[in-house]
């Protein structure tokens, strides 16, 4: 029975069960970890509520779950980089490490990365799960569980604001205060900007917002941000709108980040493009952001407690997934996959 | 009648006429020139057919042109960097060298320039114009005058291949083989390419991008271009569906440069942005880009005269504005204002 | 007597006394500002001591002091960019905004930059200096007169961070604990550093180092830094063994910034610039800087009044500049022109 | 015997003998190259003459040579990249993948890299060698053999190209006109210099610049190379007196890359640092080139048959090691491992 392994399963969607399966055995360079906490991202709302997230189809039961923490307790071959007993956050995506991609310092455009929670890869919310010993990061004991885990979510921020290029100055505007904009707010001030607007239509997530650091936080549905000159605009609510209105406040020359996921297309003024020269982009998950992110929560530079809302043990899993819809306090949910309840 | 000036004014929309006025006197730190040539631009022609570009509109006479070269016959207080007779390309857009974006480099967005041929401002369809003598710059004899004129689209095609970061072994798409099409392959290919590829409707513009070094050149609507891999695309024809089909030839972290100018709103599908995180952004004009463009001239790496399909004197403006509506031979007409006709 | 200015001169080196001469008058586009505080800097000190640095010798009586903040209280034809009554820092240098260097953004390295108290330019020693209106930033209320006057040291640390291109997480290692050093340090962590190591002789200056932020301070006679694998090196102390030493603690692919002035030429290990390919450059000023470091000050990113250690009057120049001597409890004096003796 | 394999091995400085060995077995992901043709570089002569090169001892039998090209005639497990009898240019350093390094983009620089010939890991001078798939890269039909070898020399002058920044319109100098030199000024060409100054002693070796597409050939000791205002210097040569007299010559916020090995140390002088602001850096070997130099090989935008003056067999090794010493016109030798002499 030591061999034993629980994990939840997305079977179809709205349909969460615990399984038991053999524990998974680490191979060369990998490290099995006994996972200690995971956030509950949108992406595995989605898959529970939709089945799928575009290209992305359910077909297996599928495990989901891909911000996570645990303690590594057994070593494949070659596997020698951490100690047994380290604690660690995990980086759910291990690319190729070989394509041009990879080779160029992209990895997160590996065509071959295998993610946590993405079909067909199962991810972890689970008592255990292995990787490669390199995307396993040794965290300090001044570092909790939850904010180990949350590493995942910070380094979408911290990836926004590097491919953003915020310097030290700036003023960032951040649209969206959802777990992703209230961590890209604060990767960008810890970046160094000096003013941080945030703006949501949710007077809660302003509130927090603002506890969490922000300058200032708006209802961009009532005032114009056309003035404010934001050198770097941070999109994290995936809705036209504030892509439009955020435009509208980036000076010439600025740069948009768009990192909220919304509908398939986006619509931008040409003038933004050529006359005031603004260079748009987009993210896609983050590559080389573990150690930076690491050393800033060792350092006690960002604050991650607040975005916790609420605790789930693994027989809790759909709780977690569902309680986002039970209203706006809701902000990250993180499941404690060696508790049955809590 | 040795201060006169001649100019060619447009008064309203499809009125073009010459007109006697005073010679202009530089200022402080201003040279007179006595201009040699003058290309005529898709601006020019727009202002000429419609009256305005955008928030542009011509309100009183105005003279059109601003791609121009010519020779240096006077010089106004403190104006000692040139000496008379030195023959000159004119970078038509002063800007106030004081503002924010003067100060950071990107002085193609000060919104205190004062840029040939826009309104209010005079440009250069006349025997003489004043400018400050840091935005004349000397040509070598081995450059002609027409080349000189030229300096200013071929500006517009480099700049867009700074933005765009090609680098030496790239593949570059560029989509749409006007003049600006043209001359950014062009400056592709110099700044290393080594696949440049031209996609244009036009027969006869394709076979005018092989000639002047294109390796490929595609009819779009004839293929998939999605294969390509192209490390940057640079879009001069305006298109939306260019744009749309170009985009999906970009490989992962690529970029894409709008540069032709067309509809108010783009639209783009969210997974170029995100999934394959390419980089947008458009251009307005160029900055700092006249002395690396005439050092290349100057060196013989671009072709610039193939370009020139017309000749025409200060009183034939009228039909060195409305030749490109007279079939798809005609690429860059070349107005000389020193003579009447031609 | 209203148009009466009083000013501090340095006629030759160890001498400074007080002269009356005629208030400047602003000219078009420039401000007349009543100076308020003015720090002093490292090269007052070595003017009144030696006469010159380097290439730039005193030939004339010279008003020293280059670190300022005032009033605006006249403005010339043209200067509507402030209102009277505005409190101001002053950035010192007024480039030519028209050369090679000014138009790419590098304005510091324009040849014919006007600098404050750099021979034959007076500094603002003295009750009333004009400048261009573009180099008199507003400060609001909340930073006080001496912290504007340091915001032109702070510049210096923060250009040396953005040279460094210092990044969120990054470990930073600052080589001498003067107020540049202070000052840098203090930059290095507003732009993310999670980890700044600060080294100085002096114990005096590591606790302040500690006070101010840093996150560790060493005398680097007492340990060994090679282990420390910094991505950036400020090198502050301008002392070779410093730079070698210091250069041993950048990890491959780091940067090291030489802000430090000493001896004429520095040796550096082949294996650093070629096995590790770290990229080795120095500062001259900076550019673009005033409105971030305002912005940061502003915010409360950084401390700037533990640095000052001691307030003098227009008469007491003399006592200003030779304070350092009196032992190392001394980091960065402030004159206050208004007053005659304090 | 089909299973034989010959290499030639060094035993120690100034002895190499052929030696049969057991043909190499391609493990997972590797291919087995029949070896067409190898450079014979610098490296592999201070090897043969002196035993070592810093660090890097030779202490058993070693086989020289990385500049290297041929077929794939065997695949391990799981390479399917490569059909058999492709042609390939093979990459001789194979990184791990993995460290913070490689996962930056910059995995020349990895602790871990496998790079041919050096100590412990043999090089090319053998009928056969393995590497791992991703580092042998399919040439076309129009590269030969030899020019494929030469990639790697290529290489590097790609590499200090790019950590030069080289931009369209660039003056470059280049000190230093042996085989890396030469490749550097090419290089420099293809990403667009619009003016490439070499120097270098030799005269032949100058004349074979100017051949290769240098604007100009100097020698440094008969003229002053001050007011060049290169953008950018590619030191080459390895010698103190050229990095002095180079430096000189670099304007102002310009670039200067330490290619050339020679002394350990290098002396600059601060002003060149900090009043000009030039960046100083070095190269160790190159990342992500490979595919850029084929690109620009197979499209003809370099030279690269001018610089082979020596064929050698396996047997000739020792020969084509010496030749460097018969006097200046040899510049690049090359190795052809099937045949026994040539």
């Amino acid at each position: 029975m030591s061999e034993a392994n629980l994990v939840s399963v997305l079977d179809r969607p709205g349909t969460v069960r615990v399984e038991e399966r053999r524990r998974p055995v680490p191979g060369p360079g990998e490290v099995l970890v006994k996972v200690a906490a995971v956030g509950v991202c949108g992406s595995d709302v989605h898959f529970y509520e939709h089945g799928r997230i575009g290209e992305f189809v359910v077909c297996a039961p599928l495990v989901l779950g891909h911000e996570a923490s645990g303690v590594i307790v057994e070593r494949g071959d070659g596997a020698h980089r951490h100690e047994l007993g380290q604690r660690v956050a995990l980086e759910p995506g291990v690319p190729c490490g070989r394509c041009a991609r990879c080779r160029a310092g992209g990895y997160n455009l590996c065509p071959e990365v295998r993610f946590f929670a993405t079909p067909p890869i199962d991810g972890a919310f689970a008592r255990y799960v292995v990787i490669n010993e390199n995307f396993a990061y040794p965290v300090p004991d001044t570092v909790t569980d939850e904010q180990a885990a949350l590493m995942e979510p910070f380094s979408v921020g911290l990836w926004a604001v590097r491919r953003a290029g915020v310097c030290a100055g700036d003023t960032v505007l951040v649209t969206g205060a959802g777990p992703i904009g209230l961590l890209a707010a604060q990767a960008a001030r810890v970046a160094g900007a000096a003013r941080v607007v945030v703006t949501d239509l949710s007077a809660g997530r302003r509130d927090l917002a603002l506890r969490l650091g922000a300058d200032e936080a708006l209802d961009a549905r009532e005032g114009d941000l056309s003035a404010l000159g934001a050198d770097v605009m941070l999109e994290c609510s995936g809705a036209q709108p504030a892509v439009t209105s955020g435009l509208a406040a980036v000076r010439p020359g600025g740069t948009a980040v768009l990192v909220g996921m919304g509908a398939d297309e986006v619509t931008l003024p040409m003038s933004a493009l050529q006359v005031r020269e603004i260079t748009v982009t987009g993210t896609f998950r983050y590559a080389n952001t573990y150690p930076a992110a690491i050393a800033l929560a060792a350092a006690g530079r960002i604050q991650l407690d607040p975005l916790v809302t609420g605790h789930y043990g693994l027989n809790q899993v759909e709780a977690a997934l569902t309680t986002g819809s039970s209203g706006e306090g809701a902000v990250k949910a993180v499941v404690h996959p060696q508790l049955d309840n809590l």
